[in-house]
């Protein structure tokens, strides 16, 4: 069985080893903006098809979303041994863009399968998560790491190396627990309720350094602003989602012209999500969350069955009670989970552009600086421990599940060093250092991960 | 009924409104890059739900293309009343290669709903249709129309005139037919095949009328070359679809990793066959469509059932066996569509995009001009009378439905004149008019049709 599943693998494998030498070979040719277009295409295609064949690490129980980044990191760091044809691919803005739909898409999905009732619930616990999580790191990183691993240096640094270390990632953890399928976890939904407010708390802490840093005093007036902006918008998404989803199903169910309309309005309110949430200083992708939320998919319920439940329909009403109840109760549980049908193959398409572009961002030959990758190593291990210390504020669940699941740090660890590289007191030296922890971190929860929770499986059993 | 739905849609109508305004109020905040990102997600939630709100043509018989062209050209055109918001969207890379992608994945949709060997069955019919519908144009611009509306140009041009006149538009024909649900017709394969054999014809032309222009006689090497390139793509998916695609879609089945791999398989398979397409000199569509014949559903039916389909089948086993063969054939049907299944949200989300952008590119101010909006109306009438007049020879159907379903022009007659106005062959003027003959092909061509079926349909009854 695994075999002849290894056997199509490989035959696969050939396959995109030709095409992409195809395009190795006609790379020369490529001119017009046509011919770019449909270089992109065929990008997009080499992408989706080894991303699909990196699923192979699921054999060996890890999650998806590992293979996709690891041929990402292969791919994107091929440049070192002289073959630069991938290097296009990480400057390409059309998949640059698609990958960022990709995983505002994703955090949708995960909204979608979230329960606006279950994440309230968990609310304290999140915060509170969220809070030691992004204390015990910047403590951390400001007071201990900083003075003892980069002595001399301006107190400015360590603030801003302690502030790269506060934002949590949730990108990868969601997709590891939708790969493992353990989205109904209290676990996991304290990591995506505390990672939602992280951003909020990351929002403030920027401010904050900012100001330290640029006046050498605090803004109380514009960080009020700011906090008060991202407030609103999650509290009027929890308004929304609590009271006016019902509603809002109800509205949409009676415009009823088939697949179509279900399919815009919801991708629609997505995008619009994701751009509100910008506008209010937040991240696209917790827009997007708070959209999937906000349509549940229990009050799409009300929508036109897809047409197979509705043929099915016709033929039970022969059938006696009983064996008609059990046709009903599956009938029931297949229309809830309609929405999320319609936006899975949106998502399979554009979900694994993000994870494969994010693991080609990473730059092997950061590594290589023997300096660079202790002082990482180490920054990196108190990166994990400061945000596992959050963990233990999470009430009676697993801890670790969920101190790991707030370990990843990403693009917004880099947006700090970013800046803080501009206002001059982030070095090239740190710069390398922050883009490994970003790495390392990345690259390490999603096996952390997935071993936590095959042990708690086993201890269940 | 209706007047409930009018309401929904005019609330639809009214946060779109509010939407737009909030985007235009922002637009000044524009200069990030990742604004920009977010702004064109914004662009496509607007799109979309407006293309949504336009298929409100069809309470009135019309196929939704039309709304969805119409609302294209009112916003591609409110610059003339001052409004410049909507140029930004023109513009757009990003939305421009989606909606490339968009008439791909159209393409592939309708391959995938067409049959290899229906088409190959009218190919004959098809070949004529194509042969008559590129010359009787060619001729009618050539000889006549040149002449008595153009007197005095040089014969050059009135060549290139009747060039442009050759090329049929597949994808509003196709979109038509989709909308009605009329693809399964013989008129509509017949269509599909004369439109991929016309693209190879356009080549051909295209290089005998350049090799006229430019060396005053005609290059037979580079016309064989061509020719050869683009039959060798045909023939080769000819063959792949009859014969090869059986056990490619056994050897798919094989590998069942879940919808993610069929969905990759079936996407990628596009993607590289409107690649391979562009490489051997014919458009991308017409490769996504040969993609789509390839992969016709039916060698999909090994793949792994749907979870709703694998429950009901647990189910029915303790029935009589009547009943269970009435559910077997219910599940039959509805496995067979699920490839097809797959690909329509992603449809859904792209191809939309591609009608309302074509539609934005119509440039009313060339109507306004009343010596090219008379000199178009002529022209326009005699390309549509060269492609009905291909309808005579296509045997036993209704003519008219064949005839006017190659009657859009599209992309393929700008780039002739395109390339005209680089030679200097082509006036402005003759440009511009060229320009209007496209878009009222392409306007007129959803209502004739739908006006045809109606009849047609009025008559079997």
């Amino acid at each position: 069985m695994i075999r002849g599943n290894f056997k199509n693998y490989f035959l696969i494998f050939i396959i995109s080893i030709f095409l992409i030498s195809q395009t190795v070979l006609s790379a020369g040719s490529y001119n017009k903006e046509n011919n770019e277009n449909i270089f992109t295409i065929l990008a997009l295609a080499i992408i989706l098809i080894l991303a699909r064949i990196s699923s192979l690490v699921e054999r060996f129980g890890q999650p998806a979303v590992l293979g996709e980044l690891l041929i990402g990191v292969i791919l994107g760091n091929l440049s070192l041994l002289g073959f630069y044809f991938f290097d296009k691919f990480k400057q390409d803005p059309i998949l640059l863009f698609l990958s960022e739909l990709g995983v505002i898409i994703l955090l949708f999905q995960i909204g979608l399968e979230s329960n606006i009732q279950k994440i309230t619930k968990v609310g304290i616990r999140a915060f509170l998560v969220a809070c030691v999580g992004v204390l015990a790191p910047f403590i951390l990183g400001t007071y201990i790491i900083g003075p003892r691993l980069f002595p001399g240096l301006s107190f400015n640094t360590y603030i801003f190396l302690g502030a790269t270390l506060t934002a949590t990632s949730v990108g990868i953890t969601a997709r590891v627990f939708q790969d493992l399928k353990k989205l109904h976890l209290p676990e996991a939904q304290i990591v995506l309720g505390a990672a939602v407010i992280d951003d909020v708390l990351g929002l403030i802490i920027l401010a904050i350094v900012s100001s330290i840093v640029t006046f050498g005093t605090i803004n109380f007036g514009t960080i009020f602003y700011i906090s008060l902006k991202a407030l609103a918008f999650l509290i009027g998404s929890i308004i929304l989602g609590i009271f006016i989803s019902p509603y809002v199903g109800r509205f949409l169910s009676k415009i009823h012209t088939g697949l179509g309309m279900k399919f815009t309005m919801a991708i629609s309110f997505c995008f619009v999500f994701a751009y509100l949430a910008q506008k209010f200083g937040l991240a696209p992708i917790v827009g997007a969350f708070a959209a999937g939320l906000v349509l549940d998919p229990v009050h799409f319920k009300y929508f036109k069955d897809p047409e197979i439940i509705e043929d099915i329909k016709r033929e039970i009403k022969e059938l006696d009670h009983k064996t008609k109840e059990r046709f009903l109760s599956i009938i029931n549980h297949h229309s809830n989970q309609h929405i999320e049908d319609l936006i899975r193959p949106t998502a399979l398409f554009l979900v694994p552009l993000f994870f494969v572009i994010t693991g080609m961002n990473v730059k092997l030959e950061t590594m290589f600086n023997l300096n660079v990758l202790f002082k990482a190593l180490i920054i990196t291990t108190i990166a994990i421990i400061g945000k596992v210390v959050s963990g233990l504020v999470a009430g009676r669940v697993n801890k670790f599940l969920v101190g790991f699941g707030m370990a990843p740090r990403g693009e917004v660890g880099l947006i700090f060093a970013t800046i803080g590289k501009e206002l001059n007191v982030v070095s090239d030296e740190l710069f390398s250092i922050i883009v490994t922890v970003v790495i390392l971190t990345t690259l390490l929860t999603p096996p952390i991960l997935s071993s936590i929770l095959k042990k708690q499986e086993e201890k269940t059993i």
